[in-house]
């Protein structure tokens, strides 16, 4: 089972890395981290790097395409390479799928046209602008397109994608092998559940 | 604020990308990806390389060590160069922490003699061997050494570290765009709450 995950400058590396963690349980899996070039990414912060081994033109047909999201993820919807990339990869994927803001790349390139999805929080009218109907769960099946809302929420995702794949025992031994038996000291991960004052601190923060 | 990220070939990488993107919002955090030599380090599975942007002689004396874990740790309990470094920036950083088998490189440098620690579940005798003492949490502070358990521990450690340096609210910002809101789809994530015989089978393999 070939799995693209896409790579760019000012990505969330998390975005990516949850997944990345959990995809590699697939039978078979041959998970490839793929780019406009080979390569080094930045990090959105700038301090890490991830390599790309791959060009898009090295994976043109891969059966789970992984879509993370991030600062850098607002030019890839205006990237034709990697618009039409996506929607011929898609055009043969079994899954297609996104972490947080990659969500508006894959509606950028009409792969969400009238779907339900997801995305982060902070990006749901933007997800609409671009013609998804927008839906707040940590993430959204519609066919064989998965959305996951931000950041961390592709772990729970690709654990979803492993079961339907795979099967829920190997999802199960994914799960403990990366102990994700989640303990956060707040309870602050959802606009629903933060303390108003810092949402809204945030939203000033993410608009200016 | 400056934190030291130690990685290696064999690493698992969310161990690292769980706090990295954490202990960005450290006030003026300064994080670095530091290895024996500058470069492309591979991951456990060996589909993903990380840069190390730093050398250890760039990094002598950071605010927060961190040491992931993952197969490769297992050399570097017996890497001179490396458990000399970490003894030397443990004599003055604010904190010392490891995830998951990131402890037993703690333990092998010397810095968790009689402390209370912890690891990933399948580790705990070998920590035990090296001189620390075992402990079951998600994460254990012994004065300014905090250990996490497996993987995904990383990232409620590092809420913890981030909200004991620069407050609950910083802390609970960084949960809320992270969306770190966990819904795994099974509760299998520890040996306590993961059904036998999928731990049985995990324990056979790791152990063959």
């Amino acid at each position: 089972m070939q799995v693209a995950i896409l790579v760019f400058d000012g990505i969330t590396v998390l975005d990516a890395v949850g997944p990345y963690e959990v995809l590699g349980w697939l039978p078979g899996a041959d998970v490839r981290l793929v780019g406009v070039e080979t390569g080094p990414v930045r990090s959105a912060q700038g301090t890490l790097a991830l390599c790309a081994d791959y060009t898009l033109d090295d994976v043109p047909a891969p059966d789970v395409v992984l879509v993370p999201g991030g600062p850098g993820e607002e030019a890839l919807r205006h990237d034709a390479e990697v618009l039409g990339w996506l929607r011929d990869a898609h055009s043969t994927s079994r899954w297609t799928t996104s972490v947080c803001t990659g969500a508006c790349t894959l509606a950028a390139a009409g792969l969400l046209d009238g779907l339900e999805a997801t995305t982060h929080w902070s990006t749901m009218e933007t997800l609409r602008r671009l013609g998804a109907t927008p839906v707040e769960r940590r993430w959204v099946q519609s066919g064989r397109v998965i959305t996951a809302a931000g950041v961390s929420a592709g772990i729970d995702m690709a654990l979803h994608l492993l079961a339907v794949e795979a099967g829920d025992e190997v999802a199960q031994a994914a799960q403990l092998i990366l102990e994700y038996d989640p303990q956060p000291p707040f309870d602050s991960g959802s606009p629903a559940k933060a303390p108003p004052h810092i949402l809204q601190r945030l939203r000033e923060r993410l608009t200016s």
